[in-house]
């Protein structure tokens, strides 16, 4: 496609690393701070809108009368909250941090729009090679799929590497059976990949593993351990 | 070091994983059946019992008598349930499926031995390049820091499979997230990589997801999420 002129509302992680993306295919990109824009500051074909969700509808009612493309990128928020005559999604499902710059080509894009979803198309193309359409409704289940399968595994990282902290021994460690266990998903399934006590149903170690954690660690294993072996019990 | 003769007792994941890459080390390997072998059917230098982690000490008690090394390969049963003159423990920190034969050499082993830690270390450094000495007592605190980031990471991966097959959603598009949150952790702290509703408080998000939720995956929702929520509380 053309280059196209972009205003990317929001500097959070995703905002950052859309706005490295956008540049790198060749469009011009204008990002403003979040919440202090002027409208006059608003250029070219496309306003991205990339903030923290419950701040999202205040922003897109201020852009209410523009006649230019507005889009939103995040996954539960559905395409009607923007007031505007032109409005789509634009939601890439990855996980990131300023810190770290990621390569925008693998990661899935998934576009919603009423009404100029060619555009769209053009544009996440331009970014990545994977890009879907799907609606508001299955967009906020693959949102909630995405934290489980992301932030909560992510916790449970922090979680372990927390245990580890309290006996002086280094995170990396860790790394190599991290790595496999996201690997292992690749040509099992996560239902057949699944080892370890709960699977087995060792009462004896769950019994002596739950009694050595407090607080939410305990409560976490607990919880998770029983949602293991329900999740595998043939009875 | 030059090649051992090892019986191997235990057909599981770990045992299939195991007599693969002694083989290929060079060794004999004589693979023996979890409960019912004989005693003269033991050959060779050490024997190493690798099954479900309370069937060990009665298998062990079979043993008694030896004068080769015996060695376990659990990391939550401490070394002093071997009864043997020569024992030791030999724990490879990995998540095994006899479907999948992984490259050990990356694989953390741990070792422990009170009479033949020599010959353990280079059994270990011929299978592995990282090979680290550690007691009991830390070796509960790895495995059960272990269970958190394999096991209960996997059982989000497979939380979160169960949502979008509910939705028709193929589980191939949150591989790229899966991979990322995975690696990301090799540069970020997990505590640093945080991202999602939870890490922000994005307090409608998470109602609304809470209630989009029932059962198991409801609790281990509302759970994981003050969890997240408490540890990057600056409170």
């Amino acid at each position: 496609m053309s280059a196209k002129t972009i205003t990317l509302i929001g500097t959070g992680n995703l905002g950052t690393n859309l706005a490295a993306a956008l540049l790198k295919a060749g469009h011009k990109v204008v990002q403003l701070h979040g919440r202090s824009f002027q409208l006059d500051e608003i250029e070219g074909d496309v306003v991205i809108i990339s903030i923290k969700d419950d701040a999202l509808r205040a922003v897109a009612e201020k852009l209410k009368d523009t006649d230019k493309l507005v889009v939103h990128t995040a996954g539960s928020v559905p395409m009607n909250v923007l007031p505007t005559a032109r409005r789509g999604v634009f939601y890439p499902m990855q996980t990131f941090s300023k810190q770290r710059i990621v390569n925008f080509s693998e990661i899935p894009i998934f576009l919603e729009s009423d009404t100029d979803i060619e555009l769209l198309e053009g544009l996440a193309h331009s970014v990545s090679q994977k890009v879907f359409q799907i609606d508001s409704e299955k967009r906020k289940s693959l949102h909630l799929a995405a934290v489980f399968a992301c932030n909560f595994a992510n916790h449970c990282y922090d979680l372990s590497a927390q245990i580890l902290q309290q006996h002086d021994i280094p995170f990396e460690v860790m790394l190599p059976l991290i790595d496999e266990t996201a690997r292992k998903v690749h040509t099992l399934s996560p239902h057949e990949a699944q080892t370890g006590p709960a699977v087995r149903y060792d009462k004896k170690i769950i019994e002596k593993q739950e009694n050595m954690l407090t607080g939410d660690k305990k409560e976490i294993y607990h919880l998770m351990s029983q949602s293991i072996h329900k999740s595998h019990d043939k009875l």
